[in-house]
């Protein structure tokens, strides 16, 4: 196919009628299709079925070491909980605290404390005229989120298949003592779905923050989420990484069962040094007695063990990547060679990252509103919701059925070609 | 009996030198009993176990709305556990927000956001010199160490019978703009085990504070808690008492099932104005996508409605009920008479609240324990775990079996004795 930039107006013009036609046809079809948000689908939400049977009225409720988890107490939680979900971190269970359903919440609470508390000790962030964050782009919306709502300056640093610019975050968080963070989704980013390098991940491991209280908030929220068995990212573990480097406090590592087992009824865990831990105990001691214990137990039932939870990944992986295969096939057939538009291919997690040209992604998206497609809205990968190049268009590929999803791939596909066929145009006048 | 007040000092030596025989023969029984806090005991935990049944893979987790529990969203609760909590609550689902396990979890984010953000656009508390909340004495241990958390000065309100003292209340609410909050236990009281008169509730409800941010905390854990069928104690509603009085939003009221089926398992739930709660939903929209779906579907499959709920807390009343009773019964028998102490007799709640002699609490406490019997620490129920008087002790009698509180009960009753006829003695001299 010939480059779009490289038509004649006439070829442009005859290009954008055609899709226009085409778009009509879409518009009359009266669509109402979903890409917007990272949901698992219902066959993925049947897998988990069995949960629900593992607890019953005849079941003993008492951990191996005889804790009955119908009573209140337990605020790390219980020690199997750990356990499993230290294996699935990579973590050793005394460096792990088991929370409640939402490690969003997790992450609000761990930023809402150092506002208040302060980290270790240091001055609690409500009482500094400016604390900043490091938001690597595209990056998570609801992260952002966090950061703006506690009033936290957000700064954005580009990211590229290797992670986030280092030599941009080793400079920043060295030079800059109201620098207290960074938002990281190492393993198949949202919304990229890559996976950061051994190079960064040391290097961020390695990083001498100008703040004593800089934290690493290290999401790895989509670290089991493979889409093949054997082409699989690998992350290196950053606690042991952070440990070696003689910088044992600097991350505080996020995740949870959201999209294992049930969104909202999962359970959440933090795993960080056992001064960090120490620091968080005290502090989550005065917030609640203990987490739900019984879905604690009722998710280590379940599994059994990491072996169990790494099959029932498998499984998840049997029903989304038809879902991500079919999206990138429907880009490729459509987009390849026409430069108007970069994808990824991601190994694994919830999203694809479509790179528009400069300055189209709000009218592609609002173009595939019109025609019954909803996407994540434009911007809401980039802080603020200020994508300044109107180019990142997130693309959640799990949660429609396939029929549907292909459809509004194909439509998705005709938005950015039309929209961007209009804008050569424009910038030919 | 003679009053130890009205003895000789040969009486009282006499009397001592027997006590100590007495509690000498406790100490050879190595005891291990525990009246230190509010748990549910193993047969009140057994009354739910049904509620591990009434979801399973071949039950439809959808709400009646089609909202499918197992997957993201709905911030504020699936609609039937907003009506069952609301008929608990005796509020209109409308004014409800379902959260997650612990009501305690809500107070302290209600505070928390109070200090970040600010009430209704109201100054940030972190930002104020001062900040100070109302505490009637004597309260529960755990709200006063979320205010003492987060800096906030506590000024103890004295209680009575009819709830706190309202005149002072009253005085202090309107003349003092850093008063930011009272926290309330109105219904079967941590620790007392009464209730607010009507008188009290209206009084509350047309209270005029200085700050506009002024919030009563009225943490109504025991509303459905009663110990009898025919002696319950009726609590006029904050809400719509508040209303009538024209301050819709001078009340956040909390509830939870911890004590109704598992603590730490069961649902919270927030109750109040519609302004209060678009002021919440705005904050909690960055904290959470939503919280546990299939436990509050779970609670709503097992009760039914209120009437499973009222019929469920009957059974709990029918275990604790004796305890309850006993402990009263032994008090009765060892003290009456000897005016060297009073105790509450609840008709509902978990606690039982003692008066020693002034001084003479810790000392209590501190003998008890050396015999065996863990108490509430002395002073927990006053702000920084001080007790001016040294004189309150709550008693928690649900958890242990009936025959081991009993023998706590008894040594409990030895140990005031003891130090009472000591204390008196002392005095003589």
């Amino acid at each position: 196919m010939k480059k779009y930039s490289e038509m004649t107006k006439e070829e442009l013009q005859t290009e954008v009628a055609e899709l226009k036609k085409q778009y009509k046809k879409y518009q009359d079809m009266d669509l109402q299709l979903d890409m917007s948000r990272g949901k698992p689908c219902t066959e993925q939400l049947d897998l988990s079925m069995g949960m629900m049977d593992v607890l019953n009225s005849s079941v003993d409720l008492r951990c191996d070491d005889g804790t009955d988890c119908r009573n209140y107490g337990v605020l790390t939680g219980i020690q199997e909980a750990r356990e499993l979900i230290g294996d699935m971190m990579e973590n050793h269970p005394d460096n792990i605290i088991i929370y409640g359903n939402s490690s969003l919440n997790v992450m609000f609470d761990t930023v809402s404390r150092a506002m208040t508390q302060g980290i270790m000790g240091n001055t609690p962030w409500c009482k500094l005229d400016t604390v900043k964050f490091l938001c690597p782009v595209p990056g998570y919306d609801r992260h952002f989120a966090i950061t703006e709502y506690f009033g936290i300056e957000m700064i954005p640093v580009p990211t590229n298949e290797e992670g986030p610019d280092m030599d941009m975050v080793e400079e920043l968080v060295s030079s800059d003592e109201s620098i207290k963070g960074i938002w990281c989704v190492p393993k198949y980013a949202n919304p990229s779905g890559y996976s950061y390098s051994d190079y960064t991940v040391r290097r961020f491991a390695r990083l001498k923050p100008a703040a004593k209280d800089f934290r690493i908030f290290w999401d790895n929220a989509y670290g089991v989420h493979h889409l093949y068995d054997d082409k699989q990212d690998y992350l290196v573990e950053i606690l042991a990484e952070c440990k070696k480097a003689g910088n044992p406090d600097l991350v505080y590592k996020f995740a949870s069962t959201s999209k294992i087992t049930f969104p909202g009824s999962g359970i959440a865990a933090l795993a960080t040094s056992l001064n960090n831990l120490d620091d968080i105990k005290n502090q989550l001691k005065n917030q609640t007695i203990g987490h739900d214990k019984v879905n604690q137990l009722r998710h280590v039932r379940f599994f059994g063990d990491i072996h169990g939870l790494t099959e029932h990944m498998r499984k998840h992986a049997d029903i989304i990547r038809p879902k991500f295969e079919a999206v990138e096939e429907i880009l490729d057939n459509n987009l390849e060679g026409l430069d108007i538009g970069t994808w990824t291919k991601p190994n694994g997690g919830y999203f694809i990252c479509f790179n528009a040209m400069e300055g189209c992604a709000k009218e592609i998206i609002s173009m595939a509103k019109k025609a019954g497609v909803k996407m994540t809205e434009a911007g809401a990968t980039w802080p603020y919701h200020k994508d300044p190049h109107d180019s990142d268009i997130r693309i959640a590929p799990t949660y429609p059925p396939l029929s549907e999803l292909k459809t509004a791939a194909e439509l998705f596909s005709l938005c950015v070609k039309l929209v961007s066929a209009k804008k050569i145009l424009e910038k030919m006048n």
